[in-house]
């Protein structure tokens, strides 16, 4: 994390939403923002490692999104270009920032997205399938030689709407990643750590349960381990916050000499970390002033936070 | 924790309500079992330490009750009896045991309660006061001859019905001890962060926001502390549930040599793995037949779940 990460191959794909966001919060709104889980997952993995994103954009995708992204060393290979709008997203924050309405979805270019790896993809060693639906996600994840990790985050619509799919994504998976009240819907159960071993007995070896301002916590089938939230102070936009949290960890794991509850757990709070500043600003434009010294003194404070050595 | 401890002098001093309880969860209901904060909190201190309680029972309190006090090895010289009926309370919790809807609330004998504190309770190191009113909390701490540290716990109702005297008893205590949504009305902060920031700016040295099935969070002037929840998959009845934590944590801080934020999260935590056995069962009914093995056991898988040497 000390630089820019120099490997040259890419050691992280990563597949979602490509968007334009507009976001209401009860101070202010942002228009067309540069958004999707794939923005924010990326974004916040470049931190870390090389990363490739597999994501489809309208041509009316602005230039400067591209940029950001390159600036980030995030390679493009797998972006691909549609004609037609870029996906839009609307939606607005009530008072406490934790509820979310949303007001609008257009999926237009993505209703025809096939997602398709570049060969340099397909070696990598892991993959973060976003937040898209499962039948999506299955796509890339056809397509990946012999992945040493694989996540998947998703979302209540899935549950609700594609859940064959969604349960052939889960039981292919290493790490499944979702919110609270979503790992409920998905098993029925209320009392969150049955729910997470209900999870766990579908396929995956790690469940990742997001509870927003709660922080998260990792269900392992030999243990569990608390995520903390960093005590963000000035919260102006929560979205993307799940994605750089999903996507910093694993860029974060790309550099772990092996896959296991402790270095889980340790990339997750570089998630913790970094999903923390995300929210401080609109869109990606915290994450795009971020320096690596900032994300390491709030790995830090996380780590003092559950009694470690800072 | 070893053993109960012989100590003959009464090391912290809890003040509350005495009640008898009326339970309804989506499963079964327990009737006028024995409840009330100071039951939960004395019980789940007496792990750890002597404990002395000051509270009012009516001429209708049960003589198993004082039984069951009695072979915790709760001191019982500051428990009144008055004429008439016990408190009473009755409660419902909804289908995912998070949402408690009060039902009932019978003041009786708590209507002319004056708590007067033995002299052997004066001269405590450790006060706990338990969910009362703000103005009986502070008739208590009146007493205290030089406590070494007060904790208050408080509750929504006196939040919004008696603020002059709450603000005294914050201005006056080391510890508050609240759950988020009265972290926030009592701040005006939707941010639990700044509410925490607001609260510490009013007095206490530390503040501890309670977060139901998503534990817990230390506050101090210099650093934030996890307090992870221990993940219980068979919750049967929480109520007492924030009393059982703090009553622990109280109580484990006897044992401790100086009061810093290490030990303070230390105690939290014991606070944290003796809440989840009280929830297993109604009323007292789980505290009654535990043993300290298998608080020390959850201790330690909580010191693990934060990434600790178990």
């Amino acid at each position: 994390m000390s630089k820019r990460p120099r490997n040259a191959s890419v050691q992280l794909v990563v597949v979602g939403s490509l968007a334009l966001d507009t976001v209401e919060t009860p101070r202010s709104t942002a228009r067309e923002v540069l958004g999707g889980s794939v923005s924010y997952a990326c974004a916040a993995a470049s931190f870390f490692t090389r990363v490739g994103m597999v994501a489809v954009a309208g041509d009316d995708f602005p230039a400067r999104g591209r940029a950001l992204f390159r600036r980030l060393g995030i390679n493009l290979e797998g972006l691909q270009s549609a004609r037609g709008r870029t996906f839009r997203w609307a939606g607005r924050y009530e008072t406490d920032m934790n509820d979310r309405r949303t007001l609008a979805t257009e999926l237009n270019v993505f209703e025809s997205f096939a997602p398709s790896l570049p060969p340099a993809y397909r070696e990598a060693p892991l993959f973060l399938l976003g937040n898209i639906s499962p039948e999506l996600q299955l796509r890339v994840l056809d397509q990946a030689r012999a992945p040493r990790l694989v996540a998947a985050d998703t979302m209540d619509l899935w549950i609700r709407t594609a859940r064959p799919a969604l349960d052939r994504v889960v039981k292919r998976v290493d790490v499944l990643l979702l919110n609270d009240g979503e790992a409920r819907l998905l098993t029925g159960e209320a009392n969150l750590a049955r729910a997470a071993r209900a999870i766990l007995g579908a396929g995956p070896e790690y469940v990742v349960v997001k509870k927003g301002e709660h922080g998260a916590t990792l269900y392992g089938r030999r243990g569990v381990r608390v995520i903390p939230p960093y005590p963000v102070e000035n919260v102006r936009d929560p979205t993307g916050a799940g994605d750089s949290f999903a996507g910093a960890a694993l860029g974060a794991l790309a550099g772990a000499p092996r896959i296991s509850m402790d270095t889980l757990a340790a990339s997750l709070l570089s998630g913790s970390a970094v999903a923390a500043f995300g929210v401080e600003d609109f869109s990606l434009r915290r994450l795009a002033r971020l320096r690596p010294a900032e994300i390491r003194k709030r790995y830090r404070e996380l780590r003092a936070m559950m009694g470690g050595r800072p």
